[in-house]
């Protein structure tokens, strides 16, 4: 029995994920699609071949009832009402990122997802699923570098454009940090800071890049991670955890090593696309399992969405401020428990 | 409409491969099943929770309308009847090397095939899908260090058991480098020989190990390639191509850079199966998918395991001889014309 | 003509200066030496087979006429004295950091030296003179990566004992970093901040260890350095500059690469003479060869001593604040104006 | 007393020795000189500002009582004779390679020394005295990696003139890998072969290039040689020791590590004099120090001039025929025998 899936918004991310959902992974097929643009949603039927039905809005398609997993890709601020109204269906939920533009829709999912019994929902962030940092997750779970007292990291882009935004960098670029880095080490965030080193001359007027954000956990642990969304030389994420008794870094993507020219080089990607496509697949074949199998998704809960939104918040206020702003988180609910590595895989 | 695979051979392999379809890939099913040792076919039948038919034996099988594709995962000396019969049959066949154990075995496939008018036979070389194999076949494609003159390479393994015998190093080792190699040079063996190093006290008795073989092409490349299956220290696969202009290499497998005790290190693995996993995966999904869209498969065919049986051949005279062996080919038919990396994508 | 040296402390760093100046580099002798502790004076004569006077003092030293440079090496607090008794007799100095311990100490030498008319005096910060350090800078004075906006660098030591206290960690371990880094970005600093993440557990009581020093200059570049000296691993020095095009990171310690059980891997050092020897072997060949052929020094000079006062004054501030601390310095006189690299060699 | 240097041959590589031996090293100074070519003898005097004489020839030099020590950098066929009338004068050589240009020559060379009673010649192999090899050797020596058992190295070139005969890719490139793979491994060689990979379009016409050389040892250990002189991409020297239990590898030149344009790369060097200017310098200080403090040079004796002269002409044989050709050495006599690294330094 394959999982059906309902798609909301069929845009860019909306149909890379049907396409994986139909052409790479297993166990799941695309039952029914729908968008604001109507068009778009059944050119994506024709387009991809999906033998699927096009509904008006969310609410038309959640009465399907081959519909068994509601994907959202709609819009950022049209992602909460989908997911209210899936849980309330009793539908499973996988939803790209941000779970609700606000830290307040978020707790209002959290709290209908706790009322409904058990956990539907899903948020997108894939990173969790990249077999670097579940290299470095696992090393740190198993001790191997003793307790990790700070963190190092980079989201660096070729550049941006003109609808980039300072904001975004906080809510779209770090936004992955913020998840990934709280479950890696383990702990909860406390603060957060935003420094503006010297302005790179290739970012436009409106923005202030580089920036440097430093979040502090709860233990104590620091974290500086750099944003710098017009850095040229390509898309490169960086990670190192620094602990006790020694460090773990991410591997660099491997790429040939070639000798050429006076050079000893390797390539460097240029998207974020190719850097985190096995991360996507894994994320996405994991909640097809979960869900069929175990009954429930095991990747980024509601919770954490609600976190990234807490603290993309702070972040947001504190590039304002340029103080250190306070994240104000209350206890993870039992509910939520995190899962060590070895009981997910 | 999946491609519905029967298996011939439930034995390791077989079963990794049935999970593989089943738990990762799309597009195809498991519809039958035969081992010589029945129960071991029931038992898999219940073990993976396959909804397939348990058959007699590959003819048996054959007859199943359901099966359109062929698994043939038994012996090395039992693949070539079971392949001759399912090009009989007309069904599309996916055979993990050998093809067959003997050249002429090989070439009554070729000719079969042939004589069916079109490619229904793929073989399980997958260190062609092997990311790091495709980007050194691009580069060189693509002009990138002119025209390869040398290789070297080097197939390492911990440690191997009493019933590893010295021809194996050949037919069961070498064999992968000998796929693949002539496949990225472009090019076809003309001679062989193999030079016994101070043999490491690691190895049994019987053993020689460490080997290398030097292979020669029509253009004049040559390759070096060691075998040592007693290393101790890992499995570890290297090549790198020297061209006329520069040097590609394989990329190390990506594991976490870490700084401890004095080190800075990285992983090594111990095993060929996650080695090769995602290029399993490839493999078997670019099979499905080529057969279902395509019609034929594109991967290493007939050809390429006839001319693993000629080259592996001429290496085992070779390991007894201590001299130069030539490989003698025929011209690669039109019928096997290679394509070019971008055709197959 | 070689250079006559008179030694002024026959301690530690003492001793490795005169081997290095007798056994290894060239145009210089030790012709006298003295120490307060007489005894031990006298031993390294005796110890290391020189032909020098003993004096009993800095100030009969000083009247020896074969003495042309005097190399300070006695502990910190005396440094100032020396130096000062040295420009007023018109000999050349070369003193181990701190050029003086206090910053008005250290201005009391620039003015001396001012008046004087010509540089005579060197500070012993070696890491401008370590290969790896001055291929960054060239590479940041050819625009290979534009203009540098970040700075991430980590000083890092497997243990430390109990005499050591939390300012060493600015005034014995990041000082290196602080004189390194202006000149390596060529700017001033303007403010210093000092965080504690998480302690490990592995520090003593008494200290605060790792520690994490932000310091921003005039220009508004933003440096992280972290000071671990308990980490445990090894004795390790990160550097890396991220600029408007490109980055640059000092390369790795050169160490045999090798594979062995299970890991590739190379070694990291344990201690910072390994870390740094070729550097000062550079910096007193170059100090010997400026005096003799140029008629005065041209490395760090007491201007770059100043600045170190100050910014070690700043830090330790702010190790107890916990604030941002600003760091005052008078514009550069032109009397210390830097040259660029390819004016030095 | 420092050791007072006559030069027979001031070109190129003797002037060069000649200032480092002034410039940067200890213990040494240049006494006299001479050249067949007087004016550059003169010259030399000139331009390098030395205290020395100019004699007629080798004979004359060699009567200076201030000469100590003969510095031999004429042209190859030259070498000889000065060595042996060295020898006469019971004056100790530093002689460049060859040693002599034939075997025969090496032997008269070996015969003389020894019936002088003690070790006075040293030949300018410098890569015993690089950093890389160094640790190489003293990790097979610890026994780090078990038995050695393959060596695979390349001696890469980016270009070559019309010059450059088919000979001295043996005579001149090899040359190095032969004294010091011996060395390397503590074995004596076997046999030698050369064969021709497809030639690269790089190369003129009258050359073959790129080489293989394969040595076999006494004991059986294979080395595969590539020589490619005009490989374009710049002067890189690899060299990789497997054993029973590991492998290790020489490090690469150490070089920042940049991001740039989509490439993580470092630089490779283009030319022998920046790879082993280190390897130079310790060479000489090592063969000062010894003659100042031991009474005589420890570095490559006479014996391996022989060595490495036998096996060149067995290597040229081989490029000829095409076979495997014998390398027949005599047993090492005690007089030479070799020691251990720590015994050494
Ligand atoms: N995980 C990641 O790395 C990642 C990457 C890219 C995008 N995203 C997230 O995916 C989401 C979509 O991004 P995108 O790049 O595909 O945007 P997009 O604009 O290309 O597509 C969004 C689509 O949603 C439709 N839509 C909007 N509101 C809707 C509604 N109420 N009902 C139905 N359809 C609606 C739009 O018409 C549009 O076709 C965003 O939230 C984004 O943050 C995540
Ligand atoms: N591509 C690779 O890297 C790779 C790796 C491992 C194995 N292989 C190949 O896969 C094949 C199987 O290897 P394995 O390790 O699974 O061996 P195995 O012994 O575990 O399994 C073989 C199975 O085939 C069955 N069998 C034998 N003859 C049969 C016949 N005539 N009809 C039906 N069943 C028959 C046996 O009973 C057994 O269960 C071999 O040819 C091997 O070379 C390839
Ligand atoms: N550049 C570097 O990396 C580096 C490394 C180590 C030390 N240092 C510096 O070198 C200096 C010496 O350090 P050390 O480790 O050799 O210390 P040390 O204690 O081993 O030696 C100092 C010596 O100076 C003598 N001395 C003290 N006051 C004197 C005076 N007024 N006149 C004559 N002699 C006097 C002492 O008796 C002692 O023998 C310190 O300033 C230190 O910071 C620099
Ligand atoms: N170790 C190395 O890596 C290395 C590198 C370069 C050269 N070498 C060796 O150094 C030697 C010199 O090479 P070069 O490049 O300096 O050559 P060069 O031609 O520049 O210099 C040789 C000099 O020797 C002089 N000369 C020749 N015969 C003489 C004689 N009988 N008496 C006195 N002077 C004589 C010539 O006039 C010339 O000035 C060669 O044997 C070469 O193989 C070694």
């Amino acid at each position: 029995m394959t999982l059906g899936f309902g798609v909301v918004g069929t845009g860019a991310i909306g149909r890379e994920h049907i396409k994986r959902i139909t052409k790479t992974l297993t166990g799941a097929d695309i039952v029914a699609v729908t968008d604001v643009n109507q068009e778009l949603a059944e050119k994506t039927i024709g387009d991809l071949d999906l033998n699927a039905n096009v509904y008006e809005d969310d609410s038309a398609l959640l009465q399907d009832d081959n519909v068994q997993a509601v994907l959202v890709t709609s819009w950022g601020p049209a992602h909460e009402s989908t997911v209210l109204k899936a849980i309330e269906a009793g539908k499973f939920v996988f939803v790209e990122k941000p779970l609700a533009t606000t830290a307040e829709g978020c707790m209002r999912i959290v709290e209908a997802e706790q009322k409904h019994g058990k956990r539907l929902v899903q948020v997108g962030f894939m990173r969790r699923y990249d077999n670097g940092y579940r290299q470095m997750k696992q090393a740190i779970e198993n001790n191997f570098i003793g307790e990790p007292l700070m963190v190092r990291c980079a989201h660096r882009n070729p550049e941006v454009g003109e609808r980039y935004t300072l904001d975004m960098a906080i809510l779209d670029t770090l936004i992955h940090e913020i998840d990934t880095l709280h479950w890696l080490v383990g702990d909860d965030y406390k603060s957060i800071q935003v420094t503006y080193p010297k302005k790179t001359s290739k970012a436009l007027e409106h923005l202030r890049d580089p920036q440097i954000v430093t979040l502090e956990t709860k233990s104590g642990i620091i974290i500086h991670a750099e944003i710098f969304v017009n850095c040229q030389f390509g898309y490169d994420i960086q990670c190192e955890v620094i602990g006790e008794e020694g460090i773990v870094k991410l591997p660099e993507v491997p790429t040939l090593e070639y000798r050429k020219d006076g050079v000893l080089g390797s390539g460097i990607l240029q998207d974020w696309q190719n850097r985190f496509n096995d991360a996507f697949n894994n994320e996405f074949q994991d909640f097809i399992d979960s869900v069929r199998h175990k009954g429930e998704p095991q990747g980024p809960s509601s919770w954490d969405g609600y976190i990234a939104a807490v603290t993309g918040d702070a972040g947001v206020k504190a590039q304002k401020s340029e103080k250190v702003e306070p994240i104000e988180l209350p206890d993870r609910p039992e509910f939520y428990q995190q899962k060590k590595s070895e009981e997910i895989v």
